[in-house]
């Protein structure tokens, strides 16, 4: 008989958190904490493996589960001392999904289970407070309502709002027990007109419906959403989890909260969190009423004066502060509670790994390195690479003028501007279009993900730094200001109402997540400052990483930038970028219409001067290190004029007939140009074009090479490559120039020479040109649109699609395919190294600044990798963790360690 | 120390017909038929090695080699006793090249070298014929300065022609021994006018210059392009045979000739040659004077009057026919050979495997099994099956009207018509432009070898059947005919004379290479009548081989000639082929137009009854074997209009706006549409084309069945997967629809659903692919495209540039490239029979009808290929073949073989 249940509590504990993919992140959290001894509602998880069988089995329940929960239904009755569906004394519970990871797509909670018409008259009498107790009843009735029986909260909501119209009440809490239980009565009648039959009565019933609606929310269309961008696994199923109530709106000795053990958007190290007296936890994260700061330092960080809990419960903050400390020494990492106090008891309803932004995350690794909680290991493993992106981006122009509006809660850090949206819909289609857009919404939902994800900011009037818009935008990255309440948002009208000003739809707004200053039309940015821990924690990893890190750059200002983010050296300088130039291109396209040799070496001696001054900055700028020079790549016609102005001007410059001209773009024209004439086969056709380039930069390196006293080492690189016979030939060449370039000076440098394996049959067959390179970088974009048949251009069509059905798991564009284009690379590696063991490899695709393709390179083996230059510290981080996985990392010496440690 | 040189001769005899690529195939020959005992004319080789030690060396030769040569020499004057450079005694020798395979595009023959001004009255003593050794000087002369030192021939024609018209003499035959005197003074002051000093006395220095000729002819532009043509290796090298001279012509009583042991254009079991009285053996070559023919029976066949030899040389004739049948009995093949008679003395100067029509190799093949000389395996190893071509097109329809204009020599079978040039490169320049050319020559020469490949047909005025033009356009499988004295081709004017006709360059031609005859304008053709000879063959063939052959066909028309070629079902059907039909291409295009599923359902419901009566007909024709159909293929824009006109006319019909065809137009535009929304991802993104087209299938297959009384199998391929999942998915709905199927006709019929690997990640994850197939079908095309990332479309600017380098050394589009997309197949053969050792594993792309590629697939273990029809029997004699020299050949029962010698 399988075990599907799971009991935590203080009398029967089943699971701990090493049982995560088992009872799903809280269920299992809920159990270590009952282990640890912290004070947990009693309760029992239902497992994942369930939620697998209940779709293998048609959305149905065995019997086998049914025994189960009502033994361990039993066990919680027993410790609670109270019976579930008892008129007298009934149990209430709450139903929670829970799976591995935290999934805000999926239906959350629903409390107070378990009352009905009769056991509210117990709860009443238990609690001695006839208004919680039918404000409980209606507020079970309201979320059972939404999350299990799909009943639109609206409508709930517009029977408070007609209640209080009648009543002439203002708020919540002037409605009086009577109040509520008409209110109840009216709650009914909404859920009997719309799903046709009563409110379920029956405690069961509820119980088993609820833990349905559970298992029916994995599959809704925002969590598979969700599941799709965090790319989580369909068949990993959510547990679900039966806890008995505890009560935070029983009184003002009653709250509700949540926390983190350090501040989560800075990574401080003091206790970060909000409560609310006399509240359910719902309150709190819904950012319904705007809670108060946990600490008394946050109160006044915020400027605000209502009491922290600090100050208004110390009794029970000491014991929840007591509790913060126990358990981040136990999970040694910052954790996110959630907390109910019910008449000065605190009750632990959740404790799970905080999610934080890239500066908190920097922070809080580093520092607990200092504190000796982890190990430097451990802390570069902490860190996710993709979220450096936060720290490498500009910021808002601190002597900038800006309009500010109003300001809110700095909720997700970051700076952005954009045009003004309403809706989800509205942001996804003008991110697509390439516009940057603030998605302006009351509160999120999870219904609003997408939209949230393609939004380059995130601005809400209402909710806290634990509202859904605060935690989702940390989580992705993105900028977010929360509850800035003066803006009043009209989605209706497409419309933010800001005291006397009026910003419509497409209006420029301007956000700072760090500071939560909203503010009209565009601001001037500044490149971020990067703080002391992300120097260490770089360091830590530059003296682990077995690989070296190199950027994709042709303009010295990539150069410089990618330097300053610890580039050690150029994996990919595409010349051809060089040749767009508006002064240059006449002369290549002069060049390419040159008939003969001689018309072409004429074109190409003008454009000589312009490429070695190019070459000399780069040299320059990377004096001493490694510069892979790329020599054309593209189809020819890429550079010829289409737009009869262009062409007119053009022929009329050089001096050919406008038709001559029409006809050579005719001839060039290409049925499938990333497949045609580029590459090296231009290179073997118009051998002039590479002698060109190849004396451009060895006159270039030289040039540098004097100035600095360091000289570069040029790598230049044959792209397109598919027989080694034609790097034999063109190897030759650049051979031969390079010894005329250093005859003609007088002087000489090392340099290498060798290919771009981009294509499959260069992979096939690597053991053998590997016999004529110095070295490979893997050109991984050129690589899968061949591996895979698949134009990166044309395959917006169908890619979507594709990664939407699971046909492929994530864009192969933007993260390696590992068992196709991977296997290729490990084919030409193993056989490039075969022939020549010294051989450099390398990477410089889109792909060698994901970390995940970098964590590929490590396994096998490359050398380095090269990336745009903001992806720098990104690669830098990520190959140290792939070294550290596979057992590859560079040791540390004792005293370098404690030197960062100090 | 190095053996150099191989002597050959009665007295002593180094080398045999094993040594051939050291001694070439005339020198290794030559030494064999010295060691049977037949009269050949002492001499010595130079091995091939010698031509490559003379390339390393900067083009010198050793003085070892000297050395060995002067032994060589001496041992032959010792045979001959005379002595060469002896004033009265003079021995003479010829140099001829040799390269292991015979390479008309080298030097070919010096004759008379050792002759000058001393030694020529030496000549005229022995001989007692001043006239005979002044004609043998001057010849030497001519042939050396021609050869040798680079002097156009014509000069030396232009001092006879003056010669004749100052002595008024008609004939060669009528100049006197001191007009050749007068004629050898002209010569050499041609000489020295043209290379600036004396022609070379001392014999010495003859020798070495031709010696040194011979190896430069090697490289020289001409050889290299016949080398390219023909795939040989530039590394072979070529060796040089010195022999003493034998002299055809001496007087009456003398002669020379060549001859084929069979007919080399028919196989008929005839002596087959033709020989001139009086003459040297160049005179037959070169086709200067028309020779006669050998026997009796090729006399009249020809209708000539002028003796043959067997009637004009009784004895010598019947020692020639000895030597015939003991070689071809020695060689167990037909010989070509060269002979010369001296004095009623015959004298053998080469022999070799004689070139001959595919029809006469058949025919030799199977009359050599049936003699006993040669087993069935030898046989089928014998026929080049690329040769079978020639007798599978079309011949002249003996109804049609025909203009003759005059008749030539049948020296080529096959029928052309084509537009007349007169010089090669027109000849290439106009066949690369897709046009079919006769090319004209009054005599062809090795410089014509491009222009005789590119074009259709030949037509010399000038030579016989062993003549240049004839023996290169045999072994070419093209159609010539040779020696139609009647056309004045005046290649300066361009134009043919004959009688008062004329005609042009451009003028329509049309050859019969089977009778001779010459026509004006084209003329209709008819398909051919195989013999019983090819119907034998393939039996055998058949019997052998493992591997099925399939055909691509998609028309009724293919499909049957694709059956009576021997077809064993169909490998490829090209659904889309069906969709451009202009009654289907509206519909076609009101699908693609439709902006929902129901739109696109209506218009692919119009679709559903025209390819349900396609795939009935297929499956009808095919009755009982397996057909392969392909769902659709091609990015959906192919199928759209693009002319103004055709979209005007588009939208009308289908009632949509203009503007809007051109808009949809504009979305599907691809910027590389071999890599884009095609194939299966078609299928995937628009399911209801491949529903409609899997309904098709099942229907129709059912109606066939209904009809035949033998269901086809139907094998549904999905093509372009790179991922299992896209075949999971596709094959889903196709199974759906068969089940749907069968259900509402109540009957059902086996097939099987499978996918074409086409591209490099399908190969890579077969193992996983083949969890979800029943059967792979390389699509070779697609997949060399994307393993070499090579457009075929755009591969004309470079490819030939490429294989003329020798990067690729043959054109991967036609025979298939087995490093790197060869190296796929087996990753994938491997892959898909350890998942799913059941698996169907066949070849449809171009490459399943090149030999080449055959060999490849059976040594991978395939299970079919498939072709065009035209080709289904050159693919199965080449998988017979294959399977023979794999080892794989089935067991043929003996009494089977017997009955097929029988």
């Amino acid at each position: 008989m399988s075990k599907w249940v799971y009991s935590f509590g203080k009398d029967r504990n089943d699971g701990d958190t090493s049982m995560r993919n088992l009872l799903g992140g809280k269920g299992s959290n809920l159990a270590e904490m009952a282990g640890l001894g912290l004070p947990v509602p009693p309760g029992f998880t239902i497992t994942t493996e369930v939620c697998t069988e209940y779709y293998n089995n048609d959305q149905n329940f065995s019997e086998e589960l049914a025994a189960q929960v009502e033994a361990a239904l039993a066990s919680v009755e027993a410790e609670m001392d109270a019976k579930f569906g008892d008129v007298s004394n009934p149990l209430l519970v709450s139903v929670r999904s829970g799976a591995r990871v935290s999934m805000p797509g999926m239906m959350d909670t629903v409390l107070n289970l378990g009352l009905n018409d009769e056991t509210v008259k117990g709860l009443e009498e238990q609690s001695g407070d006839a208004r919680f107790a039918w404000d409980s009843y209606r507020r079970f009735i309201q979320m059972y309502g939404d999350v299990v029986l799909g009943i639109d909260h609206h409508e709930f909501e517009d029977v408070i709002d007609r209640y209080k119209r009648d009543a002439d009440v203002r708020q919540d809490t002037d409605i009086t027990a009577d109040g509520w239980k008409e209110i109840v009565g009216e709650y009914k009648k909404v859920v009997e007109q719309e799903i046709g039959k009563p409110f379920p009565h029956d405690p069961q019933e509820q119980l088993w419906g609820a833990i349905s609606a559970v298992f029916k929310s994995w599959m809704v269309p925002r969590a598979i959403t969700y599941r799709k961008i965090h790319e989580i696994p369909g068949d990993w199923g959510t547990a679900v989890n039966v806890q008995s109530m505890v009560f935070g709106n029983m009184g003002e000795d009653c709250a509700t909260g949540v926390a983190f053990t350090r501040d989560p958007s800075n990574g401080e190290n003091y206790f970060y969190g909000e409560y609310l007296i006399n509240a359910q936890g719902e309150d709190v994260v819904a950012g319904i009423r705007t809670p108060q700061s946990l600490t008394k330092k946050g109160r006044e960080m915020e400027g605000s004066n209502m009491p922290s809990m600090e100050e208004a419960m110390p009794g029970v903050f000491k014991q929840l502060d007591d509790v913060r400390l126990k358990l981040e020494k136990h999970y040694k990492d910052v954790q996110d509670l959630e907390f109910t106090v019910q008449k000065d008891k605190l009750f632990m309803l959740q404790t799970r790994s905080g999610k934080r932004t890239a500066k908190a995350a920097l922070k809080i690794a580093v520092d607990m390195v200092e504190e000796g909680l982890i190990t430097q290991e451990e802390a570069l493993l902490r860190v996710d690479p993709q979220a450096l992106d936060q720290l490498l981006h500009p910021t808002l122009d601190p002597d900038a003028s800006k309009d500010i509006l109003t300001k809110g809660l700095p909720a997700s850090p970051g700076a952005a501007s954009g045009k003004v949206v309403f809706t989800s819909e509205e942001a996804e289609t003008q991110a697509g279009a390439g516009e940057n857009v603030i998605l302006c919404r009351q509160e999120t939902s999870p219904e609003d993900i997408a939209g949230m994800h393609a939004a380059a900011g995130i601005l809400t009037s209402r909710g806290g730094m634990t509202s859904h818009a605060a935690v989702v935008a940390r989580g992705m990255g993105t900028c977010c200001v929360a509850g800035a309440g003066e803006l009043h948002i009209d989605v209706k009208s497409k419309m933010i109402r800001v005291g006397e000003r009026e910003i419509k739809e497409g209006d420029i707004l301007t956000l700072d997540g760090s500071t939560g200053e909203v503010m009209s039309g565009p601001v001037d940015t500044i490149q971020p400052e990067l703080s002391g821990e992300f120097g260490i924690l770089m360091a830590w990893a530059d003296e682990r990483r077995r690989m070296k890190v190199r950027t994709n750059a042709e303009t010295p200002l990539d150069a410089k930038t990618a330097r300053e983010f610890g580039a050690e050296g150029i994996g990919l300088c595409r010349t051809e970028h060089m040749f767009f130039d508006p002064e240059r291109i006449q002369n290549v396209r002069e060049m390419i219409f040159a008939t003969n040799e001689a018309e072409r070496r004429a074109a190409l001696d003008k454009l000589l001067p312009a490429q070695r001054s190019d070459f000399a900055g780069l040299f320059e700028i990377m004096s001493g290190l490694p510069v892979t020079v790329r020599l054309l790549d593209p189809p020819l016609h890429e550079f010829l004029p289409h737009e009869q102005e262009d062409i007119d001007n053009f022929a009329k410059i050089a001096g050919i007939d406008g038709e001559q001209v029409r006809r050579r773009l005719n001839d060039l024209y290409e049925t499938n140009p990333m497949l045609g004439h580029r590459g090296c086969r231009l290179g073997i056709t118009y051998p002039e074009i590479y002698e060109m380039q190849a004396r451009a930069i060895f006159e270039g390196a030289l040039e540098a090479a004097e100035k600095t006293g360091a000289p570069p080492v040029p790598e230049v690189m044959i792209p397109l490559v598919s027989a080694r016979k034609e790097l034999d030939i063109l190897r030759g060449r650049v051979e031969a120039i390079a010894a005329d370039v250093f005859k003609e000076k007088g002087k000489d440098l090392d340099y290498i020479v060798g290919t771009m394996i981009e294509l499959p049959r260069a992979c096939l067959t690597a053991n053998d040109i590997a016999g004529s390179a110095d070295f490979f970088s893997f050109g991984t974009n050129d690589l899968t649109q061949t591996a895979l048949g698949m134009s990166r251009d044309d395959a917006a069509n169908f890619l979507p699609e594709y990664v939407g059905k699971g046909i492929y798991e994530r864009d192969p564009f933007a993260s390696l395919d590992v068992e196709g284009v991977g296997r290729l690379i490990e084919v030409a590696v193993h056989g490039g190294r075969q022939t020549n063991v010294d051989i450099k490899l390398g990477i410089c695709g889109e792909h060698g600044g994901d970390p995940a393709s970098i964590a590929f390179c490590e396994q096998v083996g490359l050398d380095y990798v090269s990336c745009s230059p903001y992806r720098v510290p990104i690669a830098r981080l990520a190959a140290a963790q792939a070294a550290i996985r596979e057992g590859q990392a560079k040791t540390v010496p004792l005293d370098s360690k404690a030197a960062a440690n100090g």
